[in-house]
Order: C-alpha cells, then sequence, then structure tokens
C-alpha cells in the first residue's frame, strides 16, 4: 500500500506515497503526510470524509483545558480542508465505484501533499481529480488547496460544499466556543472562536476561487451558516472534457500569536481578513513557490544529508525525518515546544516530555542552534511552572513536570490511562507524580547546548539559572538512608515506566548525581569568572548555601555500581531480584503494550521486563562513567528483556550498539526505528508520528554511525559507518562555525563552510578518534 | 425508497421501511423512525457507522449549557447502539458490495426496529446480517439490540467492536465530563459522566451475550479504553451456516431520574450496575414481549383510531403520529415537556415552545388526560423561570419564555440563527425578545384542559394561579395610546415569524384579551365559590387589586377588525400597507424558507408574505369571536399570502377548512401535513421529527373531521368526514369518562365507555351539532 520509491531523477527518495486506496490506512497516511510549519499542523485528512478519519488543525502552544477533570492539551481547531464534491448527483466517495490509477503523495522537499485518481461510476461516467495542497513555510498562516474536476465521457452538474467548520473536537472535547460567523463581500468566510478556558482567539479566514480550463468564473452559491460552521454550497455545469478549478486559500490567526497579543479582537478580525484577501490574491502557484524556496533554503540546503547506501529507503527515512522535525517545530516562538507527536495528532494531547531535550533537541542543537537555544528558552520561562510543581511535592528548586504545555501550567501529566485487565478500571499514570528524571535530562540538554555552541549569552541570561535551579531541586529530593548512610532517591519512575515506584533508578540517581556535580562546577567557575552573574543567580537562588550542600551531598549520593559477578548494574533496588518469564511472544509482535493483554502493570511491575533503554540511556548520556565491558555486559543482561514498547527505545540502542563496535546491529535497529512511522504497521502512526523517534533516527545516524559527540568538551568524531553504507555526508555546527563532514570507508573529510579552506582530511578512518576542537577550529570560540 | 404500505394482516398500516440503502436517507430514517419511551430517545442510526449520520441519545429534561454564549440544550449523551463489525477482514459497510433483500423497517404497534439484508461481498462471500433494536416502554432505562449474521458460502472470522461511547457531541457542542469507565465482572460496561454545567450524573451500562446457534458461548475479547469511552472487541469464527447472535442490553440512568435524585454517586454506580445485570438476565425476547404488551395496553388500546379511507395511508399516518406522540412525551415526570422536535435529533434543543398547548396537548387532553395534566403542572413549575423573564423586562406576572427548558431556566431562545445573505452576518432572532403570544398560550391550554377533563384538583392547586398569573402579566403588558385612547401592544413577534417588531398583531392582542377576561370571570368565579382558594391566590397574587385594573383594561385592550371593505382583519398595523409580490416561486417548493436565498429577513418584513397561520390560528383558537363570512374573507386574503414555512401551519389551515365546510381542501392539508415527516422531501426530518406537527395531525382528524370542539363549555361534535373516508373511530376523554365516537356517512355513534349502556345513535349527521353534555353525560361532573 505504501510506497517509498515512487520518485525518480531530482525527486528520487523524496517522494512518500500511497499507491491504492485502503480506508485501514486513513491514520497512517494522515500522520506520516501531516503538513505543516511549526505554527501549525493539520492531518492530511482526504478532503471528502470518510469514517474513521481523524481531522485535526493545531496551533503550537495554543493550550486549553477542557474541565478539571482532564488536563490541558492543544486543542483540534476549525478544519479548513474538507470539500464534499458531488458529481452527477454522487457523492465523491472511493469505496464507491472503480479507481483507476490512484495515487497520494507527500514531496518531503517541497512539502506539497498532492492525490489523483480516475473515478469510474457504475454508471459508467468517469471523472479525473486532483487535489494539491501545502502548508506555507514562508507565511506561517496559510494554506492553499487546489482541486481539478475533468469528467472524461460526459456533461456533469457538480457540486462543491466547502467552508470552516468548527464542529470537530479532541475525540470528543470541545475546547471553542460558538464564535462568530461572517460572510465579507459575499465572497470571503471567516469563524472566530475563543478558547473556553486560555481565552485565545482563533481567527480563520477562506477564500475560494474558481476557473474552468483556465478561465475564472463564477458558479452559483449559496452561503450557510450553522453551529460552528459557516460554507458554501457551489453549483456549476462542466462540459465533458472541461476543467473545473477550484483556488481554497485559508488562514489562521490567533491571539497567541506574538504580534497579535495585543490587539482588540474587532482588530484582529479585520487584520485576518485583509491578511486572506492579499495573500490569497497572489494565487496558488504564486504562494506554492515561495514555500518551496523556504524549503530548499532553510531546509535541505541546512540539513541536508546525503547517504549512499545499498537501501536506498535509508535516504528518504532520514529525509523523512528532516521533514518532520522542521514541521513539529515552534521555532518562531520561544514560548512553545515540541510535543510528543508533532502537531501530527491528539496524541499526548500536544505536551512536551523529555522527548525534546534527550531525543529532538541534538538534532537542533548541531543543525540550527538558534531553534535550539529557543527550545531551551521554553524551559527557562517554564520555570513558574516548575518552581509551581516543587512546592506542591514540597521540593526546592526547579522541578519540571514530566509533561509540559503552557508555561505556567506546571505539570498536566493526565492521571488515568488504559483499561486495567484485572480490577475492570483504568490504570493509574504515576509519570506526572514520579517520573523525575526529566529535571536532570533538561539540564543535560543545557549543557550539551553550551559545548556544542558555547553560546555565553544564553548561558549568562538563561543557561546557568536553569543549571542551578535543578540541581537546587536534585539536592532538596534525596533522601538520607540512615541504614547505609547514602542518599537515595526512592519512590520514583526511571525510563523504563514497567517499573512504579521504585528506589533508586540508577538512571534517575546518576543524572541527578551529574546535575549537582555540574552545577556545582559552573557555579564555581562563575564565581570566578563572572562575578556579577553569580551574585545575580546567588541572590535568587540562594547559591552559596547551596554550593556548600551539594558539595556537602554529592559524594554521598548512592550510584548504582555494577555487580561484582557478572557487571550488571541494578536498575533499581529490586529489578534483579523480580521474576523472569519468557517474552518472547511479545518481543515478537509488530504491536507494542501486547503484555498487557495478558498482565496489569501492577503485575508486569514484578517482572524482569523493560519498556525501553534505561540503563542503556544512562550509558548513552552519560558514556565516560561506565567501562565499554560494563555496557557490553548490561546490553546483554538488559536488552533481551526490553519490549521496545517505547518509540525511544531503538534510537538509543542503535546508537549505542555503533559505541559497541556492532554497527551491523546498529544497523538494524537504526531499520527498525525508521519503520516506527514508514513501516507496514497500519495503527502505529494513527495518534501522529513519534517525534522522538524521527530525532532518534538523527542520532543513530550522527551520533551513531557518525560517531558525534561532545567529551571533555571538545568534539568527537569516531565514524562507525554500516556495511552497506559507502558515504555519508552531514553538516553540523561547532562553536558558532558550519562543518561538512564526509564520510566514506576510506576517509573523513572535514570542511569548515563559515572559514574558507579549512577542510581537514583523514585516510583510512578505522578507529579514528578525532577531537575536533583540537585540530580544525581551535581558535575558533567567538559567539555565532 | 421509503415505502408504507409494507405490512400486511395484522401489520396492515403499522411498518414504516425503507426497501433500499441510500446515504442520502440517513437522517430521514434517523428520525422517523427514532426509538423512545418519553424518558429517552435515541435516533435511529445504523448500526454500522456512515459519514452524515447523526447519533443521538438524548433523555428528557437533562439539559445542560455548554458557556455562556449559548443556550441550554438536551445534550447528547453516550451511544450504546453503534456495533463495528469486519468478516474475514472487510468491514460492514452497504456503500461496498451488493446487497440483496434490504430492509429497514420500524414496526410501530411493537417500537422495535428491524434491519436485514444479505451482503455480497466482491470476493464472492456472502452473510445474512439481522439486526433488533427496542427501546422498552416498561422500563424506560432500557435499550435491547439483538444481531445475527450468517456466512452462508465461507467460514468467517468476525470481529465485532461494541461499547459505550462518550465522544458524541451535540454538533460539536461537549455536555459532559470526562466520566469514568469501569469493567465489572469482566463482562458488564460501565460509563458515568456528568454534565458540565447541571451537574446531572449519567450512568451508563451495557452486557455482550452471545450465541452459535442458539449455544450461549463466550467469544475471544479484549477490553479497552480510551477518552469517554469503553469497549470490546470480540473476536471469534463462525462456520459456514452458522448463526453468531449477539445480545447486547444497555441501561441508562440519570440523577434527574425522580428516585434517584438524593443518592451518591457511588451508591448510583451500583444500583444501575445491578439493575442492568438483573434485567438483561431475562434476555432480549422477554424484555421485548414485556414493551410489546405495554405498547398494546397503554398505547393502542387507549388512543388507537380506526379510519376507513380509500388511502390507506391515512391509517398508517395517524398510527405514526400516535407512535411518536407517545415516545416524545415525558409522561413519567411533571418537571418536563416536549421539545418540538420530540426526543428525536438536535433541532430546537430540546426546547419546549407553544408546540405543546396549541399542537400536542389537545391530543393528551382528549387522550390521557393524566398526561395533559403533567405537562400543564410543567408550565406551573416553571413559574420562576417565568416571573424571571418577566422581571427582567420591566414586566409583572408570568411571562413564559418563548423556549423554555429547565423549570428555572427562564428564556432560552438563541439569540443567532442563520446567514443573512445581505449583512453577511447570522440574523438575531427576535422570539426570545418579543415573541409574547406564548404566554396567551398556555392560559388558553389551561382552560382547555379544565373544560374537557373538569379537573377542579388541579384547577384549585395549579391551574388558576397558571390563568391569573399570565393575566397578570398582560395587564401589565399593555400600552396605553394617547392617540386612540386604548390599550396596544406594541413591538411583537406574532406566530407569523415573518414578521417582526410589529404592532398590535392581532393574534396576540386578542388572546392578550382573552386570557385577562378569562381570568377575570374565573376569579369572580372563585371569589364566590371558592374563598379559601382565592384568599390564597389573592394574598400571593393581590388578585382584588388586579382584577379592577383587568375590569378597567379588558374593554379599552385594542382589537383589530374586519375592515369595512373586504371583511379582512389586520394581522397588525402595518402588514396591509406592505408590498406583495409574486409568491408562486417559493409556495412551489418543497423545501421551506427558500425566500431567504432571494431576501433577508429585513426585506422579508416589508412584503406581505406570511410564514405560517397567524389570523387563522386565531380563528381556530377563538372561533365563536368570529363569523363564517369574517373567517372565510381572511382565508382568501392570507392563505395565498403563506408560504407554510412552519410545519405548525398546514394542519390549523386543515381544521379551519374543515370548520369552513371544505373538507376536500381540509383532507388535502391534512394530507400534506401528514407527509411533512413521512413524505419525498429526504432532508426535511434530519434535525427530527416535527412534534407539532404530528399533534396537528391528530387535530385535524379529531378536531376537523371529528368536529370535536368545546364551545361554552360543552363539548361538540360537528363531524365532516373527507369524501373518501368511510368510517372514522376515535376515543376521547369527557369530564372523566371515556367516549368512543363512531363516525360514518351515515351516522354518528357515541358510546361511554365508562358507563355501561350509554350508547347514543345519531343518523345522517350533515350539519349535526352535538353538545355532548346536554344529551349524553349531562350529569357527569364528577372528578376522574
Amino acid at each position: 500500500m505504501m510506497n517509498y520509491d515512487t520518485g525518480s531523477e531530482e525527486w528520487k527518495n523524496w517522494i512518500i506515497s500511497e499507491r491504492s486506496f485502503n480506508k485501514k490506512y486513513l491514520g497512517k497516511c494522515e500522520s506520516i503526510m501531516v503538513l505543516g510549519n511549526g505554527y501549525m499542523g493539520v492531518r492530511s485528512a482526504t478532503e471528502e470524509a470518510y469514517i474513521g478519519e481523524k481531522r485535526n488543525t493545531f496551533v503550537a502552544g495554543t493550550f486549553n483545558r477542557f474541565d478539571q477533570n482532564e488536563v490541558t492539551e492543544l486543542p483540534n481547531a476549525a478544519d479548513l480542508i474538507q470539500l464534499d464534491i458531488e458529481v452527477n448527483g454522487e457523492v465523491l466517495d472511493l469505496t464507491k465505484g472503480t479507481i483507476h490509477n490512484y495515487n497520494r503523495q507527500l514531496n518531503l522537499r517541497t512539502g506539497e501533499l498532492c492525490r489523483s485518481f480516475t473515478w469510474v461510476l457504475t454508471s459508467g461516467e468517469e471523472y479525473d481529480f486532483r487535489f494539491k495542497r501545502f502548508i506555507s513555510l514562508v507565511d506561517l498562516h496559510l494554506i492553499g488547496q487546489k482541486i481539478e474536476i475533468i469528467p472524461r465521457n460526459c456533461n456533469s452538474s457538480i457540486k462543491i460544499t466547502s467552508g470552516i467548520n468548527g464542529q470537530l473536537t479532541n475525540s470528543g472535547v470541545q475546547h471553542f466556543s460558538e464564535g462568530d460567523q461572517r460572510l465579507y463581500e459575499n465572497k470571503y468566510l471567516q469563524l472566530v472562536q475563543t478558547t473556553t478556558e486560555s481565552k485565545i482567539d482563533f481567527l480563520m479566514n477562506m477564500v475560494h476561487n474558481f476557473k474552468i480550463n483556465e478561465q475564472i468564473f463564477t458558479p452559483e452559491s449559496m452561503i450557510h451558516m450553522d453551529r460552528r460552521k459557516i460554507y458554501f454550497h457551489f453549483d456549476t455545469s462542466v462540459n465533458k472534457g472541461q476543467t473545473l478549478m477550484l483556488e481554497k486559500i485559508s488562514t489562521i490567526q490567533t491571539s497567541r500569536d506574538r504580534n497579535l497579543g495585543n490587539i482588540s479582537l474587532r482588530e484582529l478580525k479585520n487584520i485576518s481578513y485583509a491578511h486572506l484577501k492579499k495573500q490569497s490574491s497572489k494565487g496558488y502557484e504564486t504562494l506554492f513557490i515561495e514555500s518551496v524556496k523556504a524549503w530548499e533554503t532553510r531546509v535541505w540546503k541546512q540539513y541536508g544529508m546525503e547517504i549512499e547506501s545499498e537501501h536506498e529507503f535509508d535516504q528518504l527515512a532520514i529525509r523523512f525525518a528532516h521533514y518532520h522535525l522542521t514541521i513539529m517545530t515552534p521555532a518562531h516562538d520561544n514560548r512553545m515546544n515540541i510535543g510528543a507527536k508533532g502537531l501530527s495528532g491528539e496524541g499526548y494531547k500536544g505536551h512536551t516530555f523529555w522527548d525534546t531535550e534527550i531525543f529532538i533537541l541534538p538534532f537542533w542543537i548541531y543543525s540550527a542552534p538558534k531553534t535550539a537555544r529557543s527550545l531551551l528558552e521554553y524551559r527557562f520561562f517554564s520555570l513558574s511552572g516548575a518552581h509551581k510543581k516543587a512546592n506542591e511535592n514540597g521540593y526546592k528548586g526547579a522541578m519540571y513536570p514530566w509533561e509540559s504545555a503552557w508555561l505556567d501550567d506546571g505539570e498536566v501529566t493526565p492521571v488515568w490511562g488504559a483499561a486495567d485487565i484485572v480490577t475492570g478500571e483504568q490504570t493509574k499514570i504515576w509519570s506526572g507524580f514520579i517520573e523525575q528524571h526529566i529535571t536532570a535530562d533538561v539540564a543535560y540538554a543545557v549543557r550539551q547546548y553550551f559545548q556544542v555552541t558555547n553560546d555565553n549569552e544564553f548561558m549568562n541570561e538563561f543557561g546557568f539559572e536553569l543549571l542551578f535551579d535543578t540541581a537546587k531541586f536534585w539536592c532538596s529530593r534525596l533522601e538520607w538512608s540512615i541504614k547505609d548512610r547514602q542518599y537515595h532517591i526512592n519512590d520514583v519512575v526511571g525510563p523504563d515506566e514497567y517499573k512504579e515506584h521504585v528506589n533508586n533508578n540508577a538512571f534517575t540517581n546518576y543524572m541527578a548525581y551529574w546535575t549537582m556535580k555540574n552545577a556545582l562546577a559552573y557555579a564555581h567557575l562563575l564565581k570566578k569568572q563572572k562575578q556579577s552573574i553569580f551574585q545575580k543567580l546567588n541572590a535568587k537562588l540562594n547559591l552559596t548555601k547551596e554550593m556548600l550542600k551539594w558539595e556537602e551531598r554529592l559524594e554521598l549520593i548512592y550510584l548504582p555500581k555494577p555487580t561484582a559477578n557478572n557487571l550488571v548494574i541494578p536498575q533499581d533496588d529490586t529489578y534483579l531480584q523480580k521474576k523472569e518469564i519468557d517474552l518472547t511472544k511479545y518481543k515478537e509482535q509488530d504491536e507494542v503494550g501486547t503484555i498487557f493483554n495478558d498482565y496489569n502493570l501492577e503485575q508486569v511491575n514484578e517482572i524482569q521486563v523493560s519498556k525501553q533503554a534505561d540503563i542503556m540511556a544512562l550509558f548513552y548520556l552519560l558514556e565516560d562513567y561506565f567501562s565499554s565491558e560494563v555496557k557490553a555486559a548490561n546490553w546483554n543482561y538488559y536488552e533481551p528483556k526490553t519490549l521496545h514498547d517505547s518509540s525511544l527505545s531503538l534510537s538509543i540502542h542503535s546508537v549505542l550498539a555503533s559505541d559497541l563496535g556492532d554497527s551491523n546491529l546498529a544497523y538494524r535497529l537504526f531499520k527498525k526505528a525508521s519503520t516506527i512511522d514508514l513501516g507496514s504497521n497500519m495503527k502505529s502512526s494513527d495518534h501522529g508520528i513519534h517525534a522522538a523517534s524521527l530525532g532518534g533516527i538523527w542520532q543513530c545516524v550522527v551520533n551513531g554511525f557518525g560517531g558525534i559527540r561532545v567529551l571533555e568538551g571538545q568534539l568527537r568524531i569516531e565514524p562507525k559507518l554500516p556495511e552497506n553504507w559507502s558515504k555519508l555526508v552531514f553538516p553540523i555546527y561547532w562553536h558558532g562555525d558550519r562543518l561538512k563532514v564526509v564520510i566514506t570507508k576510506e576517509s573523513v573529510i572535514i570542511e569548515n563552510i563559515t572559514k574558507e579552506n579549512k577542510r581537514i582530511e583523514f585516510l583510512n578512518h578505522e578507529n579514528l578518534y578525532i577531537l575536533i576542537d583540537k585540530i580544525t577550529i581551535q581558535h575558533n570560540h567567538s559567539e555565532k
């Protein structure tokens, strides 16, 4: 059904396509072909409606809470895409009649979604349909659609119903007020709605322009208003062979837009209407070309990679990741962050997790540091929410919410989840209460950003405070154990969410330790080198006193060590004592979470089974804390017990496999990670694409196969190309310079594009270990 | 598509059926085949879902308001009906494959909805499907479903998804909290949700029981919980020729139920679960037979009519009316009333209009006085809302809301309606502000109820107060005109809603006059005959002072008189001066409201065009105020200007045509009224059946053709059978006695069923005028 080698020549490995229509693939195509630009995301539901479709329109950062029983979420805004088409009395419906030459495709390079087919009715009438659609990367508010209908062997009375439909919900949850409907100049439609709790105004505008055989014409039309809905019925006659063409241009603006926050609603209405009027006058093609150019210059020339592989799919997979990483990220506004499903579905309610810092941010740090900075600034601006959470839990400092939405929301993880097959009730989700490692993950990302960018300005303004405030939390979080006279961290969930209420999760303890240790080092440095900043932060955070505490407690934190007999690090205090069962059945499943068909979470908690990388994630983040021997021993122990039931698991395992020198395994895991969204599982992407996994794919390539890592403040390149790859080319930023890294089996070439003639070549890179800082750009410590 | 003569023998004229599947008829069948029992109404959406369906479940009286921008409405509760069925991987969808022997039918007599067909897939596989469904008339909370699937020529893996789905909305408006999901005994599903503002708890329970070839069996099943949703996936193998049978029993209870109002939610959950468990153990057939018996004894033996007509359809049409009048009326609870669409659709939001008092109540008054009383008690209990409205508008007494919902809500008419084609904005709805005749209509209904039932107990407790309090309003509403030294009623909307902001609408002025005059007469009577009641009401309403005012003002109220030249009564002060246009185009349309395709309401306001009966309604209600000559003259003037764009128009015109002696015209109008829901217009019933029109159909027959009317406190029978009717038999209550009226061309027989041997016969009833009180039951003034 899905096809990844449709493109040829200039479009080779750029096209994701669906070659026949099947309602079972509705969700998958809606998600993986989603359009967007970081400001908004619109699932690629077909123009005509089908049972089972999920028609979503999200605008980043516009969170709303339905009531006190639910958590805040990204609301599903009014639909602008749907079109009901009737030809000679038959409603377009691909489950009826016969379809020829069906093709639906997303062009990753241009961001255009196209669909074309010939529909043959039982009456014998034949129609060609062509649909095109894009969301502009230049005008963040604009959606273009183009529809062509050609009756091939008959004259046809064609009726089209199209407009703005605010009757949609988030799976039943309505986040908007009724709103105002308005028709301007008998042509421009407008629906203005406000979110019920956060009071964000949404302004949706739309215009329709028709042509027959390239000649502008005006069909008969009738305007309709209904609850939360304004739309036209168009009615026209098209002769055999003629082309009826409809251009539909729509815009979305909201009062959350940076530039529109303080304008009256009346004014907003006029602005948005005027904006649509002006933009739509350019027409679909012009608007589209503008957007294509932006894709070329801002995305592909910036982040583009070249992979020469025996499997063409690898090149497409990384482009697919780049495409989605681009459209999921609200780079335009540092009050916003990335949702776990990007803007591609209702899954995880648009909330931000550690997925950003650990899985996605490395891509931005190395590829577009400005965007990475914006995402970290979001964490700074949401310190109020983190303080609120610390306060509520009796801790100090910044305790980041496991799930994060608007800046001051604090913790927004829902409390109830899937069915518990034993009790018959919903399973309680504990992550929002006790999955606390996120606060270390944020600190880790700040340090990583600083190391790669050397952005002192960011650190002075935001970064140091984040590092200290998170350390402050961890220091307050430690629990003194009288028994072993060490600090413990009890009752947590680690990255492996199949183990709840554990004590001393290795990942959590080590990362807490690291956070405090790193903060302490920077605090000493500031005190010495940047007195004024130190004073400011000292006043705010009581640093001097904190530093004493950190110093005192750091070495007393219990850090689980490899056991003597087999070098296995206990994932937590009890994991190794739990019972082992045969997991083959669950490991072989294409579906995730199948273990819950047999056990409830309480029971799973008592088995040596893991959802995802836990100790492995620790090895990846703090790679120099552990020896290769320990890493290998733990891989061998834990991987067989890991179901990879989280999309965050495979990519980390792949990078680690590269580190451990098993490129073939690393490649297999990379492939598996790539098929989380692009694979044959019809349902896995229904709720949206897997944002972290897409970031993870990039890491498999750059951090894994490319061997890029920061070690002791220096950039390391230690490439480990998979067997069937002959070449890998990718760009990275290092301390403000843009480097082009070209890796082949025989050589590594590093070119400093920012500074001319800085080209360094290494032959035969087997076991190559290059510390870039020392070699190519040792004098370059300037700001970006 | 629709077929009304499917039934034969004992089912003759009892069956409404659809003989082939067409998605365009989804809405019509959902509405006209709706199931219910006055407690709840469930639209008859098919088990499998289709685009364009409207899946509604309403429980009477459970109003909720989404927010301050919208008015309260009957919320669309969780769906219990839908079933997704997959046979050998193909999802049941009647737009695919071939369908043989399709039949969907509502049996009006038993209240059972059945659907059966053979589905032939393109693979050649053939399946028989049979669906049955009913809502119990005995256990008001119970819904039964039965599904049979037979693979005719193959073995089949059959998958069924079924459960409780609370993701539905009222066209996008969500009225419920997320709620609690629970599975009991791995078998019984429960979803408990609470309305967001009115805080009414809804408890939905469901159980599934399977058989193969009559043998109980348990399929593989998997429980799922999702947002507002709990459901099972069932998975089973059925051999060729075997019958897979599923019985699905569901219940709904709410904390608004009279007996459940003060019970804790925890207790409610247990009660509702225990109730389902007990009831479902009886099985579909037993539960269904219980309900059928209730239909027989409580409905058909009570209200059943016999019509011998050349057109069989007439008998079916009146049964259709009886069926719907039964299931739309919340006879179980006097805090509730009838919605303008019954419980059959979202149209008019479940609100009560004058439709109840003027169009529907006569049926109940004559057929089941207890139910009529309950509906009038609703108006008594909503006096608080009426006082609130009077207060807000600066008047005294009881000013009834144009649209009424829960008792103390007051006015709930929405303010904004359809598109104004001139301004591009929504049209403002003025009815809630100035359509005031409702307050006279309620008083009129009280008097009618009293006259027919002689229910003094009701009058003493509720009725007199209603009569006086409404008169008090009208007295305060009168505006003194210095110019003509009379009382005017300015700036109103009369029954003809195409004329807004008119002065002295004849209907309104006369009915206000009547209300005050009638109240005054009863007040004098009470003062004389029921001192204690008079004293009580005097204390409450300041009657003595009011009576003086009424006396003084009554004869000064301006009542538009027939003009000298043509006997036409001006509908209001300006109607007759407005311009006349050719209305042929709009009168000939099958659709209503087509004039708004060319004019906006402001423009329509300036044309001599009427939406519906206005003066004609006045003639009907106060028939002894006007001569036949005047009635005929006004008919000839106004009817040609009336578009009958309201379903309330035709039946009144039909009764009036009977009164004017034109039985053929009366019959044609009756037919037309009968086809408002049963006709060929595919879309007219989409938002629900036309409750008032169904009451109107009953009036066409009993008040029109049967010539039943109360005149001067006496029952008049003046039959005028249509030409092609040979016999009409109907029951009515008069002063507590049950009369059977048998009308033929040659004779009228009136049988008092309550008192034996009271049978009176009249031959040759041409121009017969019988005042029943004097002849058959002149001594019978006892209480019911």
